[in-house]
């Protein structure tokens, strides 16, 4: 049973998230393997490496999939494009993968990308893909408030409640915050690098930067919150259409020629 | 009657183009004539600089508006947006101009951008801002192509049917042509800059550029299709989902203190 390893791109919007649920409501994964069911009925449930929440978006999404024969990557692409359409979820690249991989336990890394627009008018053009805040925000404060943040941690503070971790210490490898000035404001990025992250581990901690960018709470009170190890201490939970899973790193370069 | 300048943010999608329709379909014109009526149910119809088609956006759209009183410019802006809400049309400043401005005559610059995604795969996060084209797109034969285009010449080739200007010479001022990596393949963003455009003048040439980066046709095809001055030498028309009116240039910088 050949096994491929899917790239993987959707717009979180009209999505429960990427797990597939009770009650028929849509998820990602539902689309995707009811895809993947049209070119082979007998195809197991897919996995991905990172389980998204509704709304969240992703450009760089990684699942494994096994299939009852095989496939030229190109080939398979387009098939399970077609039968996506019209649903906002598209396969950007298959490579075959040694059947020991699985697209989560596998993985080496995930890359989030968080995206604000500071300004007074809401989003027009990429509503659905911004976190419109309309006060200024401070970057020099949020970068300084990030940085206490980075490398191994109890993240208490910064996970769900329903987080289902056995462990809340990960090692975030580096956040980094970029603005560019767009019509009537600034675009902020921040960019996460991390192996793993906990449930809700990047939308909390933007929700508690952006209240240092914002004037709120100074910089260091973003290491008293990761040191009280408790939710309580958290800011308020940034919003999910922000937020996009932009890369997932394995040890080799599964898609260095894509299909 | 003081008049304001409104710089403007729409997402096409929703709307029949710029102008109002009759028969009550949506327009983005009507959704800011609607706003302002909240404001002062007598305010006149605005002028906008450039009329965009069905389905283009914009980011630096410029009306102007007549009405009753002053208006501080920040709260302009929000009174406005209050009323526009949900619809996907922003006001992001404001500014008070003389009484002899007028948005589109006395414009001395438009700027557009057209997004293609080349890649097998459709759009998913960028669905309806970029067109999507499924082969590799030769870049330097793109920017060949558009350099024929550049400078003072009759456009024939290269407007609507329908395209109500009395002349069809133009002065393109540039044509630039950028590429980046996106995950499955690239984007490519071409810059247009003119003091006017013609009606579908961007996207006849973006379709015709796209044939040229495609290999169909080779990059001296421009400067043919240009001499012809025959609508039939122009290639098919590019959808408007991949265009923007990013920007108005007047003889002033009017909202440099962003309202």
């Amino acid at each position: 049973m050949p096994r491929y390893a899917l790239l993987i791109e959707y717009h979180g919007g009209p999505f429960h998230g990427w797990q597939r649920q009770a009650e028929g409501r849509p998820s990602v994964q539902a689309a995707v393997e009811d895809a993947l069911a049209r070119i082979d009925p007998a195809a197991p449930p897919v996995a991905a490496a990172g389980r998204t929440d509704a709304g969240v978006h992703a450009t760089g999404q990684v699942v494994h999939a096994d299939l009852d024969r095989a496939w030229v990557p190109a080939r398979l692409c387009s098939a399970l494009n077609a039968h996506l359409r019209p649903r906002p979820v598209a396969v950007l690249a298959a490579a075959a993968v040694a059947e020991g991989f699985h697209a989560r336990f596998s993985a080496v890394e995930r890359r989030y990308r968080y995206r604000i627009l500071a300004r007074a008018a809401p989003a027009a053009v990429e509503a659905g893909l911004v976190w419109q805040v309309p006060w200024p925000l401070n970057v020099a404060a949020m970068r300084e408030g990030a940085a206490h943040l980075v490398g191994r941690h109890d993240f208490t503070t910064f996970r769900a409640a329903l987080c289902q971790a056995r462990s809340p210490v990960r090692t975030l490898d580096s956040v980094t915050v970029e603005a560019a000035a767009v019509p009537g404001g600034r675009e902020i990025r921040l960019e996460f690098r991390a192996r793993s992250f906990l449930h809700s581990q990047v939308r909390s901690i933007v929700g508690t930067l952006e209240r240092v960018a914002a004037g709120a709470r100074p910089p260091e009170a973003v290491a008293q919150a990761l040191a009280a190890r408790d939710r309580a201490a958290c800011g308020p939970v940034a919003p999910p259409q922000g937020l996009c899973l932009t890369a997932v790193g394995y040890p080799e370069d599964l898609f260095a020629a894509p299909g």
